[in-house]
């Protein structure tokens, strides 16, 4: 996909509490925010590792789960109105001859901007591959860990692995249109919803899909596209079913991806930066959160919010050359209060 | 006042919000705080200056009131039980032979501790002196910005000026008392609680206190010792009354204080620190929140937090030197939670 190219203030990449949090304080400044975010939505590892779990250690917030502070930099940041690319990871990042910054998301996505805001914590959340020799010549061909085009799969033998709500889900959506539907998981019990797995036992029943207690052990093809899968049942038996797409639903893991091509200068996979500007070695890429380092550094969401209001000022200066920052207070500028609706 | 000495781990001057969420940060730590604070309750400037107006920069809290702020740190820090001394103000701090710090408060209080935070933020909070020219010399002796024993204006002619709720409190308060209460005020209205306002009036109405709208010109007496006051009225006229003491109410102002003599290398009335540990140019004596200077620095509530959190570790080290620190987090570290009592 190659679309007209988005040019904006400030691209940041990742949407956990960092992120976010940088939207507020560059919106006080008026500056105009787009962000990506591999995760279909926003809150990075607070809402895809402890969605539910309390954190007692954001300041005046004596207790609040992962999920409802991410509510709660939403609502903050509403008033900023931020365009969020959810779905997409940054690909590539090359500097303009107008001193710019090119972003590629691995969509094909260009977005165009002065400042870019690496928020990207620990990295980004990807599959987890499963162990199986051989499984990278198929990716991308007959091995998916996401579904992006459901017709993709139409009468196709399909294999599903997998437990959770990722593999139930999407064995009740393509069983309908492939020609056949295997699901296998190591045991007889899954960590998904109750409804899910009563209409996936209802369409095993009828003999719609089929589904094995068992394991993965091998896969069979040639140049990349499957033919078939060995799978291993517990008594050690095996027995081989006909495979054209295989889809592994495993969960996620994070990876640092693309960034470390930026040529910033990474140091044990984070980024070093100033502390006045939290800058990178590349003018106009900015670093806050878990993903940046510096003397004393903690990776505390607080620390996060700190950066983001410091790297705000220093954008300004970047996006706005010619124009002076007056530093004003939410709590008594009319002209800021403004900006937030308020 | 001469008392034992206070030993504990540190000792926080300042209990607004970057004071209190220290507590917090330390408490995580195991470092025990006692905090000093000038005004008669926690919450700084947010208490004091904007109670009741919204912030809207405090991360995850979309609005919150200077006073709900300080109620939500408070209740954040209740596990760590904090020591407060409230109306105090840190006087003197010197260096032990231990290498520890001995810090006096103005009331001859001692408080011994390897770590001292200063979180004074614009720094102390004191009565306005109005411009009559020579109150300093009646002042501690005959003019008093603060009633700090009534018994000690029984039987005197008290004159107080003002229109807050200070000025009329101390009229309704000391009237029974006073050989004499005069009030006098620069116009006939007042910025107080109304029901206080009808009690003067009635008091006003039985003769029992005088009330006029004038200001004071001058003082008159020798040694520290009032004997009169001459009151100028609006149409220009001028009389005097008999005054053995004088309880100016005209607000408060924001004066650094005694921590200007601590040998911090203060800069602009700021404290330079690093931006590692946040700590001055003496060894054990740290600053966090609008009293310190760094590049880069705003005066944000939410910098505070930050550099709180950087602080504790530090402090940590100092208070601690024999032991390891293990970095922890609180949604997932069962020690953490333990001592926040969840």
């Amino acid at each position: 996909m190659q679309t007209t190219p988005i040019e904006t203030d400030v691209v940041i990449i990742g949407a956990g509490p960092a992120g976010l949090f940088a939207v507020f304080e560059l919106g006080l400044l008026d500056l105009k925010a787009h962000l990506i975010d591999i995760l279909d939505r926003p809150g990075g590892q607070c809402t895809e590792l402890y969605p539910e779990k309390p954190i007692y250690d954001i300041p005046a917030l004596p207790v609040v789960t992962g999920q409802k502070l991410v509510d709660q930099l939403m609502e903050q940041i509403k008033p900023f109105n931020p365009t969020f690319h959810f779905g997409e990871m940054a690909a590539g990042c090359t500097k303009l001859p107008d001193g710019r910054w090119k972003l590629t998301t691995d969509t094909g996505k260009e977005l165009i901007a002065p400042v870019i805001v690496i928020a990207a914590g620990a990295g980004s959340f990807v599959p987890k591959r499963p162990p199986i020799p051989g499984i990278e010549a198929y990716e991308g061909s007959s091995v998916h860990y996401a579904v992006r085009k459901m017709e993709s799969f139409r009468d196709k033998s399909v294999l599903i692995a997998g437990g959770g709500d990722s593999a139930l889900d999407w064995t009740l959506n393509l069983a309908p249109i492939a020609k056949s539907l295997t699901l296998v998981h190591h045991r007889d019990g899954f960590r998904a919803q109750a409804h899910s797995v009563n209409q996936m036992r209802e369409l095993q029943a009828a003999g719609k899909i089929n589904f094995h207690v068992a394991s993965v052990k091998s896969l069979h093809g040639a140049d990349g596209q499957l033919h078939a899968a060995t799978l291993l049942h517990h008594d050690k038996s095996e027995h081989q079913i006909d495979v054209d797409a295989f889809l592994p639903f495993f969960g996620l893991t994070i990876k640092l991806g693309p960034i470390a091509e930026f040529g910033i200068g990474l140091h044990e996979n984070l980024i070093p930066v100033d502390t006045a500007k939290f800058e990178s070695e590349q003018p106009g890429i900015f670093g806050i959160g878990d993903i940046i380092t510096y003397p004393g550094k903690l990776k505390l969401i607080l620390s996060g919010f700190h950066e983001a209001a410091l790297m705000a000022q220093a954008a300004f200066h970047i996006c706005r050359p010619n124009e002076k920052l007056r530093f004003q207070y939410t709590t008594s500028s009319s002209n800021l209060q403004k900006k937030l609706g308020v």
